[in-house]
């Protein structure tokens, strides 16, 4: 269970990619800003505005091919409360498309502490009699920093609502390694968190072989994905870096296994920007997000050639 | 700058502790739930009221002796769009008390997002020509798992905004030494971060010897504040640990300098309960809380004696 949901997803797309929703007031064409603005206030709720309406015309330009999409809650949170409203709204928004709803959150704490992020994002809350939803994710990316205590209560809440997280394994950024290539007798710090990741994986196993726990693995570190894809034989990958990070699908190549599955790779700017590179009207934004989209894919795919799931 | 208001409060008020707002709906008096549920309904508006209130009742009952308050993020987030709210109102009364308000978020990510984060947290947004406060802490708590990319963003914004952070170092929690004590060629992990707080913290000079980059290291782990203390010179500590979770004021002492600075102490459950343990009526419940937090800190001042600002 729990990742699974997403492996069928990427399967019946053909096509291994999420898109990440990290939107910048400068992405947002000036037409939809105009328009929130006038209609909301030059405000934080009228930015806000203007943002949600951006997600959900990607969203309705990107659903037929894309499984997946993972708002950055950073961007949001910068809008204060009208900002994780437009949070809220875009999860439900691509839920309703039948995406796959990664929370990139990076969230991290300890015991009753770490549950009540976990509800947060991935459960429900009770309020009396009623059960309610705070956040829409079906996957939350975490921090393992704090170990086990810190991953422990996010493994229950993933177990009663059937969800999963991706843990930050091998980061994208130029300084990931100034602590997590540090090397524990001989071993790297960041081999060490995926291994624990294996072993907290054991308590979400998955039909496809692929546990409720991922990792985050950058495409910027080709070597460590190779070497990592080896040694986590049942941890999927969330992918960044591909694209505005400089990485091309041949460095995440060697993430996919024999199926064509074990990681979903993830480009944000690229796509949510992709009508000023193109250099076309604004209005077009969703189409020009569409056709890079279809690059990417299609790149991507000259080297998984098929997913299937295994029987 | 930076961290030097918080170091004037605890000077001013005589008492290095800070108390945590975490507040789950079971600490809530019945008759603030009740009345908050009649108002705006038993769902999560409700809920996020009936926690303002009693958070709003708790400052005013310890504003006077208490320097600061640190909400946990995730208590607020479970409650969803309103809950933020309720996070930003509690911020906003706190500093209207004149309180320094740490934002408890473990935050992190790198480059523009990171620094959505700390705009989001400590800074102010830009939306056409207004500027707008998303939230409204003094500090943040930081995880520092991905390196200098991930710190850099928010190093710039507390020294445009004059703001602080607290980078996890040695967590308080039992699983803390699965990665954090692990050792790169003899050192720990939780040192070697340290030492990068040392460094980031180069840039956020403060008046009285004490960066703006601090370091979270729990009470638990008595033997490792004195080293850090001794290792660690300009960083200031945020100590968790403290009651709840089993350390007493014996196992902070190594914290404080000659000047009974270098580190300030939360209790969370212990204030917000008090009422609880107590078995006075519920409406005393901030009566309760100021008994307790006196109590803490008559406990902290027998050992720190008396906290006074190098000149």
């Amino acid at each position: 269970m729990s990742m699974d949901l997403l492996l069928k997803n990427i399967c019946k797309k053909q096509n291994p990619t999420v898109v990440g929703l990290d939107p910048k007031l400068d992405y947002v064409p000036e037409y939809i800003k105009e328009k929130a603005f006038n209609k909301y206030g030059e405000n934080l709720k009228g930015a806000a505005k203007a943002i949600l309406e951006f997600n959900k015309c990607l969203i309705d330009s990107l659903y037929e091919i894309i499984p997946a999409v993972k708002p950055q809650a950073a961007y949001y949170e910068m809008y204060g409360t009208a900002g994780m409203k437009t949070l809220y709204k875009t999860q439900e928004y691509a839920k309703s498309r039948g995406m796959y709803v990664i929370t990139d959150g990076k969230r991290n704490d300890i015991g009753a502490t770490m549950e009540a992020y976990a509800t947060a994002h991935l459960g429900k809350v009770k309020v009396r009699d009623g059960e309610y939803t705070p956040f829409m994710g079906d996957s939350l990316t975490v921090n393992g920093y704090l170990g086990t205590d810190g991953i422990k209560p996010l493994i229950n809440v993933c177990k009663e609502y059937d969800k999963s997280i991706f843990v930050l394994v091998k980061t994208s950024n130029p300084s990931s390694g100034e602590l997590q290539d540090l090397k524990v007798d001989g071993t790297p710090i960041y081999e060490l968190m995926g291994k624990m990741c294996e072993k907290w994986g054991e308590e979400l196993p998955g039909a496809y072989g692929y546990s409720g726990v991922g990792a985050v693995v950058g495409a910027t570190y080709p070597e460590q994905i190779a070497e990592l894809r080896a040694k986590l034989p049942h941890t999927f990958f969330l992918i960044p870096g591909y694209g505005a990070q400089g990485a091309g699908a041949k460095d995440i190549a060697a993430a996919f296994d024999e199926n064509g599955l074990g990681g979903i790779v993830n480009s944000s700017r690229a796509i949510m920007t992709a009508y000023k590179k193109e250099g076309c009207d604004e209005c077009d934004f969703a189409g020009a997000a569409f056709r890079e989209a279809m690059r990417m894919r299609d790149e991507i795919m000259s080297y998984v050639k098929q997913i299937k799931l295994p029987q």
